[in-house]
């Protein structure tokens, strides 16, 4: 983990990525890179980035059973990006953005930085898990859909997920749905591409980035099914959006042909991460077991939580207040660690 | 060179990659960083780019005497990115846009792709060099300057530049620098950033990627002096145009560092190159010698150059009719490389 944004002593558990080394595949296909042609890539025949879409078309297929058109994705720098683009595209300021809250802090960020206004579907504890209740889209323009969860951890079921294609089919809506954390759904949960329900309201958006841990490498792949943005993002200068770095795109091409005994194995340790952190957390703090992502979504039944466990505790959380609404008296905590670190991180929370 | 989209046994001079392998500090900063950490960066205590800003920043100072402002900058993915973005919040289609013509084959693309007119500032042969006959600028809205230019290798000469200067003054235009080039100076001749002359209309584009021939990491600065258009792009979306990758990033920085060494020997190999073009080509085949670039900029008297020439003579150079006005006639030649596939490239030509 970065240690470098945290104080001395301080375990910095807010960053999203892994506490582990990446994927000797990876690894190996980065090296090599390094170590050979740096110049403009010709990606053995193909032009960049087509080889790029046709292996997210593969994994898509192959993993998810969905069957993506490569020739409807392109290359992005990152998520983020291609939220900005696409909400750039397809909404003005005012516009209502539906979000399934708490949500991922940057795209709450994004969203409110953009003055388009968030309309919560709020997160309601249900069981052992969550349930979200979905208001009246009827004054929305686009479902933002974070699928899997961030920060919750829930993977939202075929009956959910129909239930938000019903509604986004009644009130004529867009649907981003960001699918970053797909790979990282433990069993028996199982994810759906919200593109085999919608496939022609949904606009996806991946990367290797956050299952194969990947954060700096910059590469992310957007699918538009919805056709109309498709041709507005098309319309526009091809160079306008950047261009993929032949780094992040050996380095995606690793990660989906040949990351997945690194991945499984990751699983297992992160499996067994999100159950510890139920076992040793104190029962002052409230957490659901997340099915999916290396995130524990903690309730400190009051405000300010970053700040004070940092300070008292040494350990640094991201803020729930970020998340939008229903954060505030919570902090996300990142369990994609070793065993010893998690234990420290947690003992400290006691 | 890059051999896959030649034939077989066709030798690639079109390519704008250099036929050498990278500086080693940039090699080592990329194995490094392959091999260690690949999460979202810290860049040791700065934020991602910062630092990449302050090292151009600090290299257009110790290099070429001028102070831009690290705070006025930001990183691109590509120098034809940045061109599209520019062009595409300070003009219309059909605005005009003057043009040093013939000129770089993806910039006369970007251009005319985007819908707006060049203004042809025809180069003419003059002594052993060119010039370039400036018309009345006052239909313009932009100046795209190509400094050193691609692809006739012609270095401007403050004479010249302060003429540009005047007339950009004079009709209110903004001058985008593309100064890509500047590191590939030959002396006597010396490379004038154009910020230097009109800071406040001037926007320019660099990137270590052609001199440390680093084309596929995708990393480049642009820098506005230029008010209302830094004002444009800085209320999108802060992703919007995407975000700098960690590869390209460090590459950027050990080369801009740590580069130079390699970069001094190189240019002595491209001397000598340049040289042996002039001396070993048939005379029936106009050349000028460049004053920077690594390009040989041929003139052949008749169309059709490249097709003709990888069929016939199984060299492919970048064919002359896709680099605008007076470009037909001519074909470009790379020549970075090593002595004996020059001697043969030419062998072929004659
Ligand atoms: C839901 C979600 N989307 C996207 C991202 C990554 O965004 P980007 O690709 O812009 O870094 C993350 C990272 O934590 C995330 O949790
Ligand atoms: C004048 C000029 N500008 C820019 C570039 C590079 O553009 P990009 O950074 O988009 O690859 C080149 C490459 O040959 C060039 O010659």
């Amino acid at each position: 983990m970065k240690w470098s944004k945290a104080g001395p002593g301080v375990i910095p558990a807010w960053v999203a990525d892994m506490d582990f080394p990446v994927a000797p595949p990876i690894r190996e296909a980065l090296e090599r890179r390094a170590a050979t042609d740096l110049g403009y890539p010709s990606w053995e025949s193909h032009v960049a980035p087509e080889v790029l879409l046709e292996a997210f078309a593969e994994r898509m297929h192959s993993r998810y059973g969905w069957q993506p058109s490569p020739g409807h994705a392109r290359a992005f720098t990152d998520l983020n990006q291609a939220l900005q683009v696409v909400l750039h595209h397809v909404t003005e300021p005012g516009d209502r953005v539906a979000l399934h809250t708490p949500a991922y802090n940057a795209f709450v960020a994004t969203v409110t930085g953009m003055q388009r206004e968030i309309l919560p579907v709020p997160a309601v504890p249900y069981g052992s898990s969550w349930r979200f209740e979905l208001p009246d889209l009827s004054t929305c323009t686009v479902v933002l859909l974070l699928n899997p969860h961030n920060p919750t951890g829930r993977v939202f079921t075929h009956a959910e997920l129909t239930e938000l294609a019903e509604a986004a089919e009644r009130h004529d809506l867009i649907v981003i749905s960001d699918e970053i954390h797909a790979d990282l759904t433990y069993a028996p949960h199982r994810h759906i591409p919200f593109a085999t329900l919608l496939p022609e309201r949904t606009i996806t958006l991946t990367s290797a980035s956050k299952a194969f841990n990947l954060g700096g490498v910059r590469c992310a792949v957007a699918h538009f099914g919805h056709e109309a943005t498709r041709k507005a993002v098309w319309a526009m200068p091809g160079f306008l959006y950047g261009d993929a770095n032949v780094f992040g795109v050996e380095a995606t091409l690793a990660a989906w042909r040949h990351g997945d005994p690194w991945l499984e194995e990751v699983m297992r340790l992160l499996d067994r991460n999100r159950h510890v952190v139920a076992e040793r957390l104190p029962a002052t703090i409230g957490y659901r077991v997340p099915e999916g992502t290396y995130l524990a979504w903690l309730d400190f039944g009051r405000p300010g939580n970053a700040e004070r466990l940092e300070r008292e505790a040494g350990v640094l959380l991201s803020g729930g207040e970020h998340f939008g609404p229903g954060g505030e008296n919570h902090a996300r905590l990142n369990f994609a660690t070793s065993l010893p670190v998690l234990e420290e991180m947690l003992r400290r929370l006691t």
